[in-house]
């Protein structure tokens, strides 16, 4: 039995102007452009390898070694996309193997756990998608295959750039122009780092795919934000990465996750995705960026109550005077730094303390459940890790 | 000495169409109209008598038997408007005493807690202007009254009428037509009841003097909001209200809730002031109303955290049936009804809760630290209660 198999990692990505609406919800085409930090992924990524063999019975996915239906809509949409582009090769060059006909097997796993509310679906289809396509060697470059993660996952089109990633929403009924770009590489702005503050909350609201239609159908505010807030601030946020100010692209940051709960909100019945500790993070970044007299650091809320925080390496010590302060208790601090840093940390805010002012609840790190200490990061990588026997075809775990 | 005595009493009001943001903050002219119902003077209301004598020697006030400043603008543009419209009587009458001459001793007080976030504002201006317009047998109509009110706190010149009320947000610079008019009389539709739920909270947010600027300088929806949804909303609540159509006026008054919130939150920094307690009796209205498959219950929240619930009094029994169970450990019940009413709320529960699908959380009662059991009540009262001292113009109480 011949087994051709793929791998790739792909990369969380966190929206900084937020897609929440669509025009056409079977082929997950946007109301509104948007902008994401892509994620380190030492810290979040999916692994998947996709393997073909013309002796596989069916399609069959393994998430995390358990396996899964690969019956939803969404799925297929995209193999059948990639299947078709393969096609296309295959009838340009009678040489190739047919696997546009055969089965798939594909095996994917997270390297943190999908219930932390962190946009798993994302790194799950952008790692689909590209495994996939590099098993069957499209030559299509990432904003295209961006239109096939797409339409698995709206925001997944974003994670197969790295740094600072565009999802220009495009105008055409058929979705061919609502795809990703790059706005800023990784490397040209390095510097953006990400605390993660996962927040326990007891009940789950409104899920997104159901949220977002209800926004569309009910909010009254909706449309302004569309029409006008969105696209004016989707200009001014590229604008501001490419010329890495991030005083600049942290205030437009808060306004648009403000902005996107206020539509939550307005809808009827109303969304609410933050809770009473999301409200104190809020405050706490207020109070920090007051008190260094400078903004240092940047809230985001997707959603669900867990905060994301930006900020530049050159203010960690800054930020984390405080963060670590009030959440020392908290998981996530200790596989990142050492004893002395995090003693610099508290030395840190020692030395500002008698300044402080503004409120600081002793209590938040109750809401708080762990840290997740990451920074922006690069797209897909190609990885020598493989979740499938070359032999057998099934997922090596099991 | 000759002391001149007028007493009043003047409600509280609880706006339906929220007022939320000053075109003018002198006078406090109004973003947009709102509407409100006027809550019975039993459970919530201010008394004010107002005395004046040519022997006093200054501006005196007591609020609650306490000594307050009378130096501040918005009160003084009152008691200034008040003694313009007395002096122009004077004028054309020379036989009236020159009472507009005279220093007055105003005392006040609340059948209420003030720090419960009960809108004591609005009752203790309305009583103020309607206790020293009668001490000046002024003419002039509650509409024209309610301009003066307006000038102490916007939502004071609501206060004037019983019922439900519309503040006309007017369109000359002066406010000459800023002011309050009665859309429907209490004894046309006397059903109407509240339900207060006092939300118990660590911390208040921004004042909402403060707070209403700050949305109208920064949040990028909010002119929306007063441009097109607003007026649309006023004409279909007025609508609602003269028709006595519950439903229709339910959803109107919790998207404007939901809305004005909404706008908060889209300010910069955001205010808050739902918290946790207040999404839970939100998702709890939803659930009550989806259970009955019919909208008998609305909230809707003012600057604060608290909720007022309107409903019908026909629909009591279905809505205690869940108010009830959730909050019979919260004071506010006995002083309303007897056991044998308590245990038919407990039992209209006990019946329907086989039924109840949806979520209902125990620990309510934790964020809740009492209940305000009132309805729909009258305009200012005249009242026999005085309480100044007609030999020494001070207040009884001292």
């Amino acid at each position: 039995m011949s087994v051709h198999i793929a791998s790739t990692t792909a990369p969380v990505n966190i929206a900084t102007l937020k897609y929440w609406g669509k025009r056409d919800t079977a082929l997950n085409l946007p109301t509104n452009s948007s902008i994401s930090v892509t994620l380190a992924q030492e810290d979040l990524r999916t692994l998947t390898s996709a393997a073909t063999s013309a002796s596989f019975e069916r399609d069959t996915l393994w998430l995390n070694g358990k396996e899964e239906s690969l019956d939803n809509k969404r799925t297929q949409d995209c193999l059948q996309d990639l299947r078709d582009l393969r096609r296309a090769l295959e009838e340009q060059d009678k040489s190739l193997e047919p696997l546009s006909q055969w089965k798939l097997h594909i095996a994917s796993e997270n390297n943190f756990p999908t219930a932390a509310g962190l946009a798993s679906s994302a790194a799950g289809f952008a790692a689909l998608v590209v495994a996939i396509a590099k098993l069957y060697q499209l030559p299509q470059d990432m904003s295209a295959l961006s239109k096939v993660a797409r339409k698995g996952s709206g925001s997944a089109c974003r994670s197969l750039f790295g740094g600072f990633v565009a999802w220009e929403m495009g105008e055409q009924a058929d979705g061919s122009d609502s795809q990703a770009v790059q706005v800023l590489p990784l490397d040209k702005w390095p510097e953006m780092k990400a605390a993660i503050l996962v927040v326990s909350d007891a009940k789950k609201d409104t899920s997104s795919t159901s949220g977002m239609q209800r926004t569309v159908h009910t909010s009254d505010l909706f449309k302004e934000r569309v029409d006008t807030v969105v696209p004016r601030r989707f200009n001014e946020m590229k604008e501001a990465i490419v010329q890495r100010d991030f005083p600049r692209f942290a205030e437009l940051t808060m306004r648009d996750s403000n902005s996107f709960h206020a539509t939550c909100l307005d809808s009827y019945p109303p969304i609410f995705y933050l809770n009473d500790t999301s409200r104190k993070i809020i405050r706490l970044v207020d109070g920090i960026n007051a008190f260094y007299n400078e903004t240092i650091v940047a809230y985001t809320f997707d959603a669900g109550p867990n905060a994301v925080l930006y900020y530049e390496e050159k203010n960690e010590q800054k930020l984390f005077a405080f963060l670590y302060h009030l959440l020392s208790g908290v998981d996530g601090w200790k596989s990142k730094y050492g004893d002395e840093q995090l003693k610099a940390f508290s030395d840190a805010f020692s030395e500002a303390s008698e300044k402080v002012e503004f409120y600081l609840d002793d209590e938040l790190y109750k809401g708080i459940s762990r840290v997740i200490l990451t920074r922006a990061g690069p797209g897909p990588q190609d990885t020598t890790e493989c979740l499938i026997d070359e032999t057998s075809g099934l997922p090596k775990a099991l």
